[in-house]
């Protein structure tokens, strides 16, 4: 069959169907497996939202409310701007995918640390633009994102910088004043996407918190999701905040049904639950207390974190950790394709969740 | 703010943004009006459907399976091919989406009815490619695709068609035998897109059936949706079929996470929801019978429907019509912006609801 496919399309990495978890609970002969490797919120989605989703199921045959009104209004309020500051998505994704394919064209470059989210780098690429990787600092830092590695790549060709803040897969966060300096070094037309997927686990007070920079005179969009700390990662609810000539270019590539129904619903109810998420950080702040504790008895390499999940070096290949683990029923995130073949990633989970996670832990290690 | 934003994307319409009904009949003093303007399923969701979602509102915390494994699996079977010849999408509009982002760059052009779906042209320009309109033919033919005026369109610059069947806003279906001889006529690498998303209702033996082509050596996508026949527009569940090798094109620009749990556990249920569907088919054409009869009766000029909405032509200002019917409580499309000044599209709703519409229409074309 002949067709016409642009090059930087064919050189996309072809896509992996996975399997559901049911799925690879059947191959591997295990049952009731606790999955601490997606970053989800342990505790369950909101009570809150689960009762507006209910009530709003009845008119699922109607289209949604294609502005998403009354979540745009909500989110403007709780993050003290106007609506027209907001654009939502169908997850913080698809407004990565509206922002490369409003602003880069071939030829263009958009810089990001490497490893980092995988959606930069699909998406910079489908729009035949350039993804260009900057290496995270060394363990000695933490793997803190390497700003001055950044701005030492930057050229003419350079439109967008991506930032996330607290890092993934690192849990870091970049320090206020070395974003300033930053920002003193970057050229005022380089569109600086902040990706603060998980700043609702953030503490630390030096931290960076991008909305303070979206009138600065630069163009800067800040990503936020409820899949992390709102706990509804299955409904794709994300936004951006962002000056309202951005905001302006991106609802026009935007489909206007980009967030479903049931998500809206959900997500209005989740942003006005505070004690779900003042649970969620403690049950995560508890979690980390216990796993540091008990990791630091075993004398276990790791990097702390302000997000849900960190790091362990578990010096040996953390595929074959994965595997292992695994089959005793607990599902974690080996860092290989990261680009740390000997780490692996571990969501914080429920108190029994984080001890099963130890007990298997130290049987696999000391296999 | 400096930021550089490319030509074809601030060519794009700017988006209005709408309000939702509740907010339009506050602002307009009525209460409890019907909707008939957006080709949705006048029944309701279906109940298995419901109940699937119910059950899978409590793991809303987790990401979405993001193969879609048993959405896929199913939607293969039912279709008979295979789940590799399987897309899906956040709503048909995510795989339009994805099909301009894969085959078209800037300096191509795709061709469509003129009016048609308003997405394909948004998605096509925001590709930087050129949407270039073929009016359908006027109202002795129904308002039908104008295939041979397409086919005169194709030059060397066309690399996409699309195709409504049945089509929207005018409820017309092409014949097999007319899509045959177009076919001869089209360059075999020229990829056309098959909107079905109204083919369930479609009851013409010798119209298009577009699956019938995606293996026949040219390159050909049908678009398909659980938004009309079943029930499910709030959800946003599209899919396409077609060539493996066109698929996993999609696949390698799809978001992974683009169709939420929730949207997957109804739209499965609803696959197997045969009486629903059957149902959803019957309200249709026994409202189609009152309507026109009523009509009939009134000497009012319309257009017979292979879908569940219709074209009526009111002789006078379709916006003026929107706005009367409006304030009786009944919302309908004015097709003003389509191109048809004097036509307003209405969709079949229940019994009392056509009635309702039939009351309404009566005393405000009598004013």
């Amino acid at each position: 069959m002949k067709i016409n496919v642009p090059d930087y399309i064919l050189k996309l990495k072809p896509y992996k169907p996975g399997k559901p978890i049911e799925e690879l609970e059947r191959e591997y002969g295990i049952k009731d497996s606790i999955k601490l490797a997606s970053n989800e919120n342990p505790q369950g989605p909101p009570e809150s939202a689960l009762e507006a989703m209910k009530n709003a199921l009845k008119n699922a045959h109607r289209y949604p409310d294609g502005s998403g009104f009354y979540l745009t209004q909500k989110l403007a309020t709780k993050n003290h701007v106007k609506p027209e500051n907001i654009v939502l998505g169908n997850g913080s994704d698809d407004i990565i995918g509206l922002l490369t394919r409003a602003f880069l064209t071939p030829g263009d470059q958009a810089l990001m640390p490497l490893p980092s989210f995988l959606m930069y780098e699909i998406m910079v690429n489908s729009a035949g633009a350039e993804s260009v990787f900057v290496p995270l600092s060394g363990p000695e830092k933490s793997f803190s994102i390497d700003l001055d590695g950044i701005v030492r790549m930057i050229n003419p060709k350079t439109r967008m910088i991506f930032l996330t803040n607290p890092n993934n897969p690192t849990g870091t966060v970049i320090r206020k004043d070395d974003f300033d300096s930053f920002c003193s070094k970057v050229p005022k037309d380089i569109l600086l996407v902040i990706d603060e997927a998980y700043i609702e686990f953030a503490r630390d007070e030096n931290g960076l918190f991008g909305q303070d920079y979206i009138d600065q005179g630069r163009p800067v969009v800040v990503l936020r999701t409820f899949s992390k700390a709102y706990g509804l990662a299955g409904l794709r609810v994300g936004y951006g905040i962002m000056d309202r000539d951005i905001a302006q270019v991106l609802n026009r590539v935007r489909m206007p049904f980009n967030v479903n129904s049931i998500a809206q619903a959900g997500a209005l109810a989740a942003l006005d639950d505070e004690d779900y998420l003042e649970k969620s950080l403690a049950v995560i702040q508890r979690g980390l207390d216990y796993l540091y504790g008990e990791l630091d008895g075993m004398g276990v390499t790791y990097f702390k974190t302000q997000s849900n999940f960190f790091l362990i070096d578990v010096k040996m290949s953390a595929d074959e950790v994965f595997e292992r683990l695994l089959r005793e029923g607990v599902i974690v995130r080996s860092m290989t394709s990261y680009g740390f073949p000997e780490y692996i990633r571990v969501t914080v989970g429920l108190i029994e969740e984080n001890k099963r996670f130890i007990m298997a832990f130290k049987k696999v290690v000391s296999l």
